[in-house]
């Protein structure tokens, strides 16, 4: 893989942009990488495992002269951010991001950009459950979808290098617009989200369940729950009052659908779950078909964990 | 570790017999286990992977002479099938489950044990989203808990034994009454699972988000929620149909508090969202230092599929 920018800044280091950095490196596709964190912590621990080329103790000094500049920070940070580093962009530059929802960054972030520096937002499907510097690895993206969001007038050359500095980091990458981005990802992503968040908190409400207990006994299902709601909260809260209406309309579909589901439960209507079980499991193979995970009983943790 | 009975007989070969099977092997807990399946592609398909050292065409068969007799079949069979195999049950035999719901088990079996012989009721925690006799693996129990629920007058050489065998297939033992196991279950796994089926269902119905899209796109959060409705439809139909109470209260709660959570993403009420999201994020932890789940981002997902 040869080099596609010569000097890439990353403002934020949590578990995409020090992934990023990891991927970057793997395939050479950056002479210099800049990084700035707002915690002096963070910025400490990236020194310390050599997380960027250069950390700069400001955002602006990341900035200054990179041809590529990705905002990785929670998506209600994105604007002051954009804001702050709006006047050091330089003539050409690219600014992109990684945010979860793409309307609300695409609205606080334009109005920043400078004539002559180019604005292509972006979106890694891509995660885990952990978060900070020290999350990333470089195969994160490897075989998962990047979403390019280009906005009116995005530059074509600077789309057809931002998607190959993704396919350089494993990513398969296609384009999409903002509103439907953030309809897909309310199902995908957003509403199922909300709903492990609330199954946690409803078991650590109940009294009578202790919390050991909830612990301890957490098969399947419960466990899957609480993964996703260890996910990092100032993320999660800004992607939810960012991506409002399009969460709150998926929700609203949910939970007429599993007040259905109650009724036939309460009613002993057996053949309304099992016919709505069976083509539950017919998406779920489809899931595996296309490649977006594995087929290993259980993700393997039956044996990893023994 | 050495023979615990000398006799073993499943009824019904899905995933937990199989494993079951396996695991007994591994250790040697039994002289000879024989098998039993409803449908005769199963066993065929036991007969040709090896899956028990006989495979009979009635579960009388299976049953005559076995010291042990495990009912491995969904929750809502389980009554019949007792039923049908009272009359060969050997003096002194112990008779279990696998059952994910007790209660309902107990109510539909224990008319049919004849004097003379034990009933121990029990619930490995312990699955994968897959089914039938192919699924089975030795390692399915280890470090897994399975609750013992005995029911009035269980004989206490009876539970020890069925205890020993448990812990020889690897899992962690606890004992438990069937209305806790039953409440403990609604919250770990029976809402769980009746709300992933639900997310998936309305990711389904969405005409404007295509299959295609659902399927390419589904991240982390709705990859997991497909995974448990990829669950066998047979048994959650039975499992909800038979814990009807305890799941029908958790999830009243659980829609209260989802409607405050979309009520704090209405009015805009970041503060809400991220204190919730902060608690959840404490009893993930908690799983995770029970040794209940890995710490492996994403289950090592990332990398195993690239």
């Amino acid at each position: 893989m040869s080099q596609i920018y010569d000097r890439v800044a990353l403002i934020g280091l949590g578990l995409i942009a020090s992934s990023m950095f990891w991927a970057m490196k793997r395939a050479g596709l950056a002479r210099e990488v800049t990084g700035y964190a707002r915690s002096e912590k963070s910025r400490e621990t990236a020194r310390r495992i050599g997380l960027c080329d250069r950390v700069c103790d400001t955002a602006r000094e990341a900035v200054e002269g990179a041809d590529l500049v990705v905002l990785c920070v929670p998506v209600g940070a994105m604007g002051a951010v954009a804001e702050e580093i709006a006047s050091v962009l330089k003539p050409g530059a690219t600014v992109s991001d990684v945010g979860s929802v793409k309307r609300g960054v695409i609205r606080a972030v334009q109005p920043h950009i400078p004539d002559g520096v180019h604005f292509v937002p972006a979106h890694p499907l891509a995660g885990t459950e952990h978060s900070g510097p020290e999350s990333g690895f470089a195969e994160l993206f490897d075989n998962r979808w990047c979403l390019l969001v280009p906005v009116e007038g995005s530059d074509p050359d600077a789309i057809a290098r931002l998607r190959a500095l993704w396919e350089g980091m494993g990513s398969n990458v296609d384009e999409m617009d903002a509103d439907h981005h953030d309809l897909v990802l309310a199902v995908t992503s957003h509403a199922p989200h909300l709903i492990a968040y609330t199954m946690v908190g409803v078991a650590d409400d109940l009294r009578r369940v202790t919390d050991s207990e909830v612990i301890k006994y957490s098969a399947a299902g419960f466990r899957d729950f609480t993964r996703i709601a260890a996910s990092d909260p100032t993320m999660w809260r800004d992607v939810f009052l960012s991506n409002k209406d399009a969460t709150l309309e998926i929700l609203g579909r949910f939970t007429e659908e599993l007040f259905a589901l109650q009724r036939a439960i309460r009613t002993g209507d057996g053949d309304h779950l099992f016919d709505y079980f069976t083509r539950t499991r017919a998406i779920r193979r489809g899931i595996i078909d296309a490649g977006q995970d594995t087929d290993a009983p259980d993700f393997g943790r039956g044996k990893a964990s023994s």
